[in-house]
Parts: structure tokens; sequence; C-alpha cells
């Protein structure tokens, strides 16, 4: 990163995004991406390995984040409060960023491969907050059936986040999506 | 399928899971598992679209026996009772099958897309689990949410039954996975 390309990889992503929904993702050419951002396709390379990434060039921040906040949880939090923190501090990072997000996921959506990595990328989450949660001692399976039940609530809560027409906070709709889990697992001969 | 070929398709599945497990995935030819299982490339081909799909020739029954269990769950069943209902169903379908699973389960440790063509597999079900949920009369978000757990235990439970030196019955590893989402959902500040 130079100072003559300030936030060249906001630039790229955003100028990738109104491309991609444009005229396709398949349509798209790097050099066409860095065209539109005002930059040359080595900048592009720099901050990218293709134009798939430019789409998932969020994802480790995320992880990181999420996986952050539930290690840092208080050590007294049940592990799905912990959960819970992470949903919350993934939620923050994304204020904002509703209108950006319903175009990333109209562009993923139409696209086998993309959906693919967008898949990748949740069992990573997955497999990352188990991780964590073992590290606050949390016992197998508890640990993993809680992490996957943290990302069942991330996607459910994501997707009506970004639904049309709606208006409340990803935050809001994060802790509803869990009080749901918890219902429904409440729910029957239990 | 022809009288002269008998159980072809199953013969398949088992000579590619045991060259896969001697000599690896990426160097086996389609042409060797049919070898294998003394039967022609064109009978291959007959059951199966290329090497990796052999893998995954389960994949559609497991879905639709999941599915079908949900769907006719007694009307009077919580919904993440018929999801209990769908998980005894496909508990039943690999009675017998644990070595074969765990073979087939190492070969697919080892290659990137398989575990992709896995991650797929998982989220296909979801979302058909979901689409029965609302068939049941369930609401969004409660349906996705039920679904989601239920894969997710079916994703934990299936880990424990092919983990080395497990010996108990998938079913009862089921309902214990499932025991423990509602207890670590039921944990915390709710």
């Amino acid at each position: 990163m130079s100072r003559w390309e300030p936030n060249a990889r906001g630039r790229l992503a955003e100028a990738a995004l109104e491309l991609y929904s444009e005229r396709g993702y398949e349509q798209t050419t790097v050099a066409e991406i860095a065209r539109r951002a005002g930059l040359t396709e080595r900048t592009f390379f720099r901050h990218y390995t293709d134009k798939r990434e430019v789409l998932f060039g969020g994802s480790g921040a995320l992880q990181e984040l999420f996986v952050g906040a539930v290690a840092e949880a208080p050590e007294s939090a049940a592990p799905i409060d912990a959960i819970a923190a992470g949903l919350e501090a993934v939620s923050a990072m994304f204020v904002g960023r509703r209108e950006q997000s319903r175009r990333r996921q109209t562009v993923i959506a139409g696209n086998a491969e993309l959906q693919e990595r967008e898949l990748i990328k949740l069992a990573s989450l997955a497999a990352a907050l188990g991780g964590a949660l073992r590290g606050r001692g949390v016992t197998e399976p508890a640990a993993s059936l809680t992490a996957e039940a943290g990302v069942a609530v991330f996607k459910v809560g994501f997707e009506r986040w970004i639904a049309p027409a709606e208006e409340r906070e990803m935050a809001s709709l994060m802790r509803e999506s869990l009080d749901e889990l918890r219902a429904v697992t409440a729910g029957g001969r239990a």
C-alpha cells in the first residue's frame, strides 16, 4: 500500500461488486475491475489473488472478530453466551453495510463456485469457533455443537438481515434468531 | 442394469473405496475401478458421472430418507421431534456400514475438492429439511433454524460414530448429540 493509492483494497472491492452486479461475475475481468477503481492490475494482485477472492476479502476479519469475542468472553459465560458475544461483535462490523451485503449475496447466489466458497467460509468459521470453545475448557461434543449452533444462527440471522425491506439492525436479528433456536430445541418431548 | 452385472453399483463403490484407500483418490482412474470390480468402464459410466460421484452415491438416498421421515412424522410432533425422527431413519440406513464410512471419511479428509462436495451435500440437506418443515406448517425463521440444528446434530453425531474405537450405535449417538444441543442452547442467560 502506498500513499498514492489510498484505500485501494476497498476501492477494488467496491468496483468489483459494481461490475459483478452490472454485467455478471463471469463476464468481468480483473483488468476491468482495476480500471473502474482507477488502479492498475498490478495493484489488484497486490491485494487479491483473483476476482473470486475480492468477494471474500472480509472473511478473515469476520472469523477473527467472531472467534476473538468468543475467546475473550467472561470466564463465567456459558458456551452459548460466548457465542452470543461473538454474534454481537460480528454485527457491529456490518453496521452500514447492508446494501453492499445484499448486492454481494445476489452475485454469490448466481454462481455455484461462489456458493461453494461461501460454504467453505462457514465450515471454517464453525471449526474455528469449536477451537475457541475448547480453548475455554468446553469439552466435546458440546464445543462442536455450540459452534455449529452459532454458525446456524449467524447464517439465518444474516439472511434475515439482508432480506428485502428488512430494516432492523443485525444485532437484534441475531439475538432473535438465537432465542428462536433456543425455543425450537427446547420444544418437543424433552 | 442387466442380469449379467448383479449389484454393479455397489461393487463399483466398494472397488473405488478400496483403491482410494490403497493408492489415493487422485491416483485412481475410472478404468482401474471398473477392472477391480470386474466390470467395464462403460458400466461404470452407466452408474456414476465420474470418480468423485462414487463417494456420494448415497447422498440422494440419505437426503430422501431424512426429509421423508421429517415430512411423515406425526402431525402433533414438534419441529425438533420431526428432525429427531429423521435422525432415527438415517441411523437405520447406516447400520453395518461403520467401517466403510470410516474409510470414506479418510479419503474425503485428504482432498479439498471432496471436502467441498461434502459441504454442498450438507447445505443441500439443510435446505431440503427446511422445506420439509415449512411443508409441516413451521414458519420462518424457526424452520431454517431447526433444519440447521438437525444438520449440526447429524454432522457431530456422525463424526462421533466413526471416531476410532467408538462402538455405540449411530442412533444412540444422534440422540445423545441432540440432547447435548438442547443442553448447550438452554444454558446461559436465557
